[in-house]
């Protein structure tokens, strides 16, 4: 079909043209002697992104599970007890691996369209006075669902506790795109990939480790309680701190990496946020115009990088997805496990702008009343270009 | 700023991906034994577009104003008599070049948003008892007013006065986006570039030329009328008759070219020019919304690659275009000339679909109230997609 | 520098053109419902490679490591007795991964230049009555030495003693490169990576399997003896049998294994070993030119992938290395481990021809010199000239 | 075929991948309010190149033919008497283009191996006492023959005479790879094409113009003897003074233009010329090897970017270059008119290191003996590799 095919997926997401064109290489050598001298940039500003102050950074060839498990197989052994949380399909995927490795894992299921329980979180910290807990695991943003949790108040309730459990967060879907900070927040362990906020093709977990996390991962190896190679720390940080990788690194993605980076420099993360915080505010407007309603309960979950907007009693989500894709070129998300069939997604993350959005919103609007769906045409894209021409208003009026 | 930036200007239009791929090549010799079996489809394929079942078509390295030179003189002299006229700053370009190259000009100036007067030429041509006018150029999309000619109407006055002058066609924003068919129209001269609906980056010339303007230009060889080198049919001919370039062509279009005509077949030219009207359509529907009107005087001429509309009185058109561009990533035309000011243009050819149009309407809607133009959020870009989404559930319904 | 910076490292290997022009892509949705039709026939090409005529093959976003990680992983369990030998930094690293993972390896270490010593397999495998043993490793091409072994041989010895231990083979640098044949051979887990004679840019991990090794990790499965998620093979099997992966999988280089696999089928694998073996024979005579050794001991070790030549007593190889890089633009691989210092590689895999080996040999003879090995200048180079020409004389001559 | 296809033809040269990678790029709006800020550099730093310090230069889609073009009709009108000198198939195609632009030539026949005939030249500009010669027209590199000619001799024979005549130079294959100062050597109109030492695929011809022929084409433009418009300095002159272009121009190029000054900024000219003169040294120590001779006649007349090399009797050259192609994949460049059959062509100019000619150089000896030329394999290569190791050795030397 002629046209581009317009990706409104939450992840992976459209790469930036400096970084397409950095990926555009004839094949190097990752043994290079100057190849530290590039490595050495890139792990400092992932750092940034994370704003990991102290610590380090792991870059596996690998999608953002990977990541997950190398959190997991490096700090805890099996028979470790830790606090989870489940809410939606990535949450509980995560629930599943950890089951998985071994972990005794304590589950809080609550509703599907709010977040991490902090408030729970915080009586068990309090309660586990032998602190049998060795780690508290928190899904930043449920990118099923939508839902954004609350991560300095879990820190609060590990502080008001007194816990000494590892904090872990899975920020696949927010690091990057939605206020994140790592040492503010104690987070111990921070795990994201390659093509959401950091607007790269898929290929590279990222594993942003405080120096706790650190200190307990040396103990770990030491006591050999986990069988682990590929996602080891220790064979990372023994090649690392020459500049080199223990195997190959994907050297392709690191060049893209680098363009990444130094678009994420030159935007500001504080001016990403805030424009992901605007695009998501106009999905929100249009929504809520069509007389629909988000997976999200409340607006304090709402998700900035992704909209789950139910779908009317009656109409099966998966045809507007379908629709959208079919008739129009535009790839929307669909609803996974329990929301299936009742949600669909719209992802506004990543390298993303004003007339993108309105252009996906135009198709939700046909593919919405194609599949039934009683919306005035024009109804929610006015509602959202009306946001975004007052904020663009206020950021003018800012700037002078 | 993030995302893509948008073009909605009447050319140069977006590439398509597997252009870009095809384009990203290392250099290759152009003297290979191999490389005629590849020009030679080329050849074969842009006549195609043309609809042009005899003659040949030139490939110059040069913009769209290269091939109106190439093909005024290699058929024209210094002193010729030919017929033009004038509606718009792309036929008053062509005019002037033809006064420059020495031509006597008949020049009938219409209004800006009509188009060729094919009754004033009818009137002419048969008044014409001698021949003394040895050509007759048509502007068949003007890409300044969005205004669309009516070629077989001008072919039936040259028939019906017997008149035996050449016919020139402007096609630069018509070919291989609004119907257009050279042999049955008798077009001799069709002048396209490769930055519209042939979806490539600028820098290539077409000029498809029917046999009998190829032996005019023969007999202008011999009697050497006109000075020309770069441009020449005869140079051209020679080489690539064995398949080859007089000078060495810009290879790397080239390779772009041969993805582009795969892309065209592909699709089809009908369904490329109904894809076109579909677009065009819902633009219109969008300005009708908005209560404003085209540059275009009447729907007879309005242009399927482009609409000019008028900004409402009081309003700076060049306003609304910069407001789209820096505030929103979306490159507009501005108006040219005698509607500089005065109008705005949204191109809508090459390659693109809904969701990119509906983005661009968005982005119009902003701008226009951001320039203080009460028009109401969602208007247009409703009225458009609305359109776009029943003629996809005719599509549909024709395809069942 | 100007120029091509020239690899003959033994991977990462050059990557073809149309490989690096499908892997110029905007990003895609790896849940759209037309991906399984183009994953599906990446599984069945990705087998051909393999010559795995039954069983199925797994794509990992992850190195060769990870795909060793997961053979063992999937199909071992801790303390199980493995026969494994070293000669070489890569068949160290294996036994060192199968160490660390819990298994009891029967180590069989043989001098570096030598390969998998099938003979001393064969008797183990025939002393092993109560089948302790569960798997049998052998590293096929030991990129560290230019060493390639008899996997025949080794399935001899299998089949002689009616052992039912499972064949591991390390195929990173032989596969799709040198003669491999999984089914013939009744190899049941084949590792390779997307770097070397898949001619990819590093990040994906191939794993292929047997029927016999897929019927074994169902049973640890049930065992759950071993922690395991991202490697999973049942994972991957529960979503790759739909057409889809457990967790995002690298789309860019997925579009750019297909063109991969659509060239290897092109040229076709048997004239893809003939030509490995053309290119390496070219190089070795360049060796004995120089009055120099490979690190292989004897001709029969010889490997057509990667020549490891040892630099004359009093000589550094690493200095050799460093030279060609710094002045003239060539990476060669360094020494590893035991013969650090002692040998220097010339990797000859991939998309590679004559005239870029030449410019590789011409280059190492200017390093020789440069570090003061008494070398004919043009001696080396035209003894691998003079081979490469009668091939293809050959080559000629069998067409006709 | 596997492997690089390498270009070893005197233009179109190897694309450099910065270049690449800026060219892969989607469309741009050519009339966007930014885009002047980026073509201004342009102007700026293709004057540095020519060494151009006043004046101006013209950036045309089209080849170094239309730049060709462009110089003649823009400063001189038919029946001007010029001087020229013919020793090859381009020098040879300049004066035809200048004969049928309507010049009246006087035209100098020296042996083809020779260059411009300084003498001759300073003898007739003298004896003009009148100034009837309007122009002297000069082929810097004589891309045919591999001859280079002595333009500052030619401005010493003009000032000698204080003779008016504008200076011409084509240097096409010259500029940004051998030394070439504009305004040192009073040169007036100089033209070059993207596809050579500027590193870029064809498309773009560049002419360079002192203040002197500015002045010139103006009373031109008044007088209106030349027809021209695609060509029109005055028009380029009016847009290019805004940052604009009278028509669109070839935008991906002018991006990879961008990286291409950058590159040549980068490196230095002089080194430029430094590399050049070293790589054909190399060439020319082959050649010598291997009992050959250069097409030009004494060393003075040397080119440094292309060497055309004498077959041996009864040895057809065009076997030798396509033998090279279809079975080693290297592109030579045949003989043209006069010398076909007679010389092979080496270019080895642009992006190019001493590897890529050492494989060249490598490919010509195959080549020359699978054609019955006997060379002993390695002769030709090794005396190269020889040169450049030792002048590597300097480098290093004069760097310490």
């Amino acid at each position: 079909m002629a046209g581009y095919n317009q990706l409104f997926v939450p992840g992976p997401t459209n790469v930036p043209e400096v970084v397409r064109q950095a990926m555009n290489m004839p094949m190097e050598d990752m043994r290079a002697p100057d190849y530290p001298s590039f490595t050495r940039g890139l792990f400092r500003d992932i750092a940034k992104v994370f704003r990991n102050d102290s610590g380090r950074v792991f870059i596996f060839p690998s999608s953002g599970t990977g990541a997950w498990e190398s959190a997991i197989t490096n700090t805890l052994a099996p028979g470790d007890r830790v606090l989870m949380s489940r809410f939606g399909q990535f949450s509980h995927l995560w629930v599943d691996m950890a089951q998985r490795m071994g972990l005794d894992v304590d589950v809080v299921d609550v509703e599907w369209g709010t977040g991490v329980p902090a408030e729970i979180y915080a009586e068990r910290l309090a309660a586990d006075k032998e602190h049998r807990i060795k780690a508290v695991f928190c899904t930043h943003n449920e990118t099923a669902t939508g839902v954004t949790s609350d991560i300095a108040a879990v820190r609060a309730g590990l502080d008001a506790a007194k816990h000494p459990a590892l904090l872990f967060v899975d920020g696949v879907s927010s690091v990057g795109s939605i206020d994140f900070r790592q040492t503010d927040w104690g987070v111990d362990l921070a795990v994201s990939g390659s093509q959401k906020g950091f607007m790269l093709p898929p290929g590279l977990g990222f594993l942003s480790v405080s120096q706790k996390a650190l200190d307990v991962a040396k103990d770990t190896t030491k006591n050999n309680r986990s069988n682990r190679c590929y996602f080891s720390f220790e064979d990372m940080i023994r090649a690392n701190d020459t500049g080199y990788f223990p195997y190959t690194p994907a050297v392709q993605l690191l060049r893209g990496l680098r363009a990444a980076l130094d678009l994420i420099e030159e935007e500001g993360l504080d001016n990403i946020f805030e424009r992901h915080n605007r695009l998501a505010e106009g999905v929100r407007k249009a929504v809520s115009a069509w007389g629909l309603r988000l997976c999200a309960k409340e607006p304090k979950w709402n998700s900035d990088t992704v909209s789950a907007v139910l779908a009317p009693d009656g109409i099966d989500s998966n045809e507007i997805v379908k629709r959208a894709y079919e008739a129009y070129n535009v790839s929307l998300g669909v609803g996974l496990s329990k929301v299936a069939g009742k949600v669909f997604r719209i992802g506004h993350l990543g390298w993303i702008n004003e007339p993108m959005v309105c252009g996906a919103l135009s198709v939700v609007e046909m593919s919405l009343r194609d599949c039934g769906v009683k919306v005035t045409p024009g109804s929610g894209v006015g509602a959202a270009l009306e946001h975004y021409r007052l904020a663009a208003q206020k950021t003018v009026a800012k700037a002078a």
